[in-house]
């Protein structure tokens, strides 16, 4: 293993045993391929395993305000995030992230492909040498992606693999499909119900048919909110939320689903979690569930 | 010890050493009584122990709508809101929590005072017996008082110190007043500085010249949020929260203190914790910690 470079992540795998009961499945044999890596077969299941993730302050806010990155996590809940991306397919942001944060959307563990270890592309998720694939919800086409962003940088680089945007058709243009293209990554046109509103059945159906099995789902507010609505939480298969021990004040960006009554019209818990388990780390402490049915 | 009532909690001391830390200091041999009752000495501190205290969802709300009662927590973190107010002079609540619950703002823990054991009044935190004083703020004089009200039942039954009420010196009233004498409670007349909003400098200061050295603040959303605020905040010295893993959703009652921002204009973290410790309870976390200076 080559020396991995300074900004790779120093891990401990054996911090991270909590969370083996809320990751994704591994592959099945049956549908590996003998060079180990996934196939796309008739048996990839018709929605990717779908982890939801954020992490907030302790009055549930992901930043200070709208279009501004917060450092909330301690360095062992960080380490945390890339764990987790090691263990999934893709990486799902909406655009205003992207726009806010220009994040890089890979994994960083020490020995991942580009940190330690070259990236072979495709690979699969939990063998070293891999990456996920950063997803990008740009419905109405927002991103101008540039040369100069941090994800395509990192994918020349060999550091991630290159970006896929889901764009609505009518938003398609030739200019940011040929730098996406020419990074090895892609626009992919989805219909779009209401005009630049994804169905969430639609993106999870395009992702399986893309060949992924799993997506891990990192934020922004409206991405969230929109996950753990009463109409799309059947489709979350684990929610791991780590909290800090801050309280950002109002007027920051909130994770607050929307408002759920019952037959009679009364407000009801919007949305709980089953199986849960509270693990401290550093100073923050990380949530993992399934929502209840 | 008698056989403790239906309603009271059992509990093991164990299950809560992690609070140690977080805990009052025991009254001082010097300023205690040969009885063992809290003395009110000229050692009296100026202000008492402040513990700030709420139970909150993933979302950091305190009830699905304001003026009704949500139950959050499960039974293992109930257990421990008894057991902070057994290691507490008084709890003070504001009105609207009065109002909207009807709380009985005892310690039901088993063995405490009217729970397996005579109530003795007053004696000190810490010691079967003993019962916290109930503190409601209500400035404007909201709360008509019952004879039927759970505080006053309690009081009556001997399961609870009869409350005290802080009121504006405008809004005291005589037939209040009658009423709470009457089961040993008082009104404590307080002046405001604007028009029906106490000074919690003054509300510490009149706490202790009444002899209680430390108040366990349980809520509701407007008394957290104030002391949680920039100017408050240094009167606390402990924060104790529990967070059930359920989202209550858009328009429930929020925990979150106001804006705080730097020289510069810049939004900042407006309160943050030192000295963590998260502790799963069941299914629900508790999170302890001091506020940052």
């Amino acid at each position: 293993m080559a020396f991995p470079p300074p900004n790779s992540l120093p891990w401990s795998p054996s911090v991270f045993t909590f969370l083996t009961p809320y990751l994704p499945p591994l592959p099945s044999p049956s549908t590996a391929r003998e060079d180990g890596l996934i196939s796309k077969t008739s048996t990839t299941p018709e929605k990717p395993f779908v982890t939801l993730t954020y992490a907030s302050s302790l009055d549930s806010m992901l930043a200070l305000q709208p279009g501004v990155q917060t450092v909330l996590s301690g360095p062992e809940t960080k380490a945390l995030t890339h764990f987790l991306r090691s263990k999934h397919d893709s990486i799902l942001v909406g655009v205003g992230t992207v726009l806010a944060d220009d994040p890089g959307l890979n994994c960083r563990l020490a020995g991942a492909g580009g940190y330690g270890n070259e990236l072979s592309e495709p690979s699969a998720p939990g063998e070293l040498k891999w990456q996920p694939r950063p997803l990008v919800l740009d419905p109405r086409g927002r991103w101008a992606v540039a040369a100069e962003s941090k994800i395509l940088r990192l994918a020349r680089e060999g550091r991630a693999l290159a970006p896929w945007v889901l764009t609505d058709l009518a938003f398609v243009d030739d200019e940011r499909a040929e730098l996406l293209e020419g990074c090895g990554g892609k626009i992919i046109p989805l219909a779009s119900e209401e005009a630049g509103n994804f169905e969430w059945e639609d993106i999870l159906q395009v992702l399986s048919s893309h060949g992924l099995q799993s997506v891990m789902v990192e934020g922004g507010a409206g991405v969230i909110n929109g996950l753990l609505s009463a109409e799309q939480q059947a489709l979350v298969d684990a929610v791991i939320v780590t909290i800090a021990p801050t309280w950002l004040g109002q007027g920051g960006v909130v994770v607050a689903p929307e408002r759920r009554v019952d037959g009679k019209g009364s407000a009801v818990n919007a949305a709980s979690l089953d199986k849960v388990k509270w693990q401290q780390m550093g100073e923050d402490v990380v949530v993992c569930g399934v929502l209840k049915k």
